[in-house]
């Protein structure tokens, strides 16, 4: 419920704007990868297990793990952002904080400091399995703001 | 030829091992990246351009970006390691330096400072058009030796 | 009251061995930090303004900041280590948020992931005017427990 | 020698400017600090053993080798940025590699790549003892140029 309230404040122009941009990124359509949240300075994204986007152990690769809060970072912040602007990512850190294994992964990317130039995320994805969830990975990122240059 | 060199003076099976754990993979396979040097606490890895690694923009994902970055540090590390031990991520850091466009992106992943239980590595990311490299993506990266499990 | 009653928690031993290592860290005394909570997994450290601890606009350092940052991360860690072990910082990635002027500056560390080699903590530094608390800094840090090394 | 070079390549303004920057800041005076080289791109700053900058075992403390690392790549961005601008650090990672205990730790902030917004430095810390250097700490920084707001 808290949840849908806060969906609801996401503007319809917003949304369709984040999700059109995460359809055109190849990357996330070829891991398998889908937005299932758009809340306002939240953002989250739901990667099923597949061999696919395993490392040499079977677990989830760090490399998939990232890639997917590294993304939902930055939809978050652009949940923020004026119209007409980008967003870029400048930096992130991720610790890996045990095996990811289950039926999917899932990125959660939370605005900590918004701002006009500079916006840091805090980064989390959570393994899950029969519905139970374990941080595997926790992280933060700062994004930059590009104004004069829209996001299609 | 210095590479040469220093290709040599890791041992045949060690060769074998990271080959073998690389080929293991299955991120690294859909992302269509390649090893392309393993030297004694130094790896490189190579990805090219394709429509399925990108972002909104048409360039590099990050995601894409820091796999072969975390992988390349985290292989770099391995070729210093003990035989029946294995690898893994603690953490790492990574800034996006600039666009990564060309017709491929190359991480080259070096261990700054061995250790029996933690290891540091340089993680660097160059864009290649035309046979020209330029840096997109630095960063530094935590890595762990754990014992008692071989990497297999 | 949730503080006092988590406060408890913690033994009175290792209450005694952290603030007994707290008084030996040269740089906190000189700094004129002081500790301010111990909890299981969580250390608040303090630090009143005053020109020793300024950049040179007057706010605080970011070397001030982020050295409260790591010993209160530091000292939460070591609150869950066994006894006869001592902890030792790995590394940590800081944002500051926003410039850090007030009365004082407080440090909050918190276990994120316990350990029995690594524990990861975030770590967050608000500035405190006239009682209210402004986030200026946020971070997050891996230490490892060194066993049969007493922190004395 | 080489270093003499490149000093003289820093305009004598720029200079004057970053050390009457330096002297203003009570840490750096605080903790006995001093700036050793101002180079394009390059800076470094030097900090003498003594008791108050230790941690409980008697080493350099990781938030004072943390603090000249953050303050000799903020001049060394600094170093870059045109007239009238000042320099904010967003965000520092930093491993500690070992113990750091000698005469004195040097820091020293290399620019990897200036920007007209942001500018990411490498950062290296070495403990020295009898003119023997060793790398104790490595990390890497993000740094804004403030437009505007001449540092004074």
């Amino acid at each position: 419920m808290k949840d849908q309230t806060e969906q609801d404040q996401v503007d319809a122009a917003v949304r369709a704007r984040i999700q059109a941009s995460f359809d055109r990124q190849g990357l996330m359509r070829h891991l398998g990868a889908r937005l299932t949240h758009i809340g306002p300075g939240r953002v989250n994204i739901s990667l099923p297990t597949r061999p696919e986007v395993t490392q040499q152990n079977g677990y989830f690769h760090a490399g998939a793990t990232s890639a997917i809060a590294d993304t939902a970072g930055g939809y978050a912040a652009f949940t923020l952002f004026p119209e007409g602007t980008s967003v870029l990512t400048v930096e992130y850190k991720i610790n890996l904080l045990a095996p990811a294994e289950g039926e999917r992964i899932e990125a959660e990317g939370t605005v900590l400091r918004p701002g006009r130039t500079l916006t840091v995320c805090r980064l989390e994805v959570f393994a899950v399995r029969e519905e139970r969830r374990k941080l595997v990975a926790a992280g933060q990122q700062t994004l930059i703001c590009v104004e004069g240059r829209p996001d299609q």
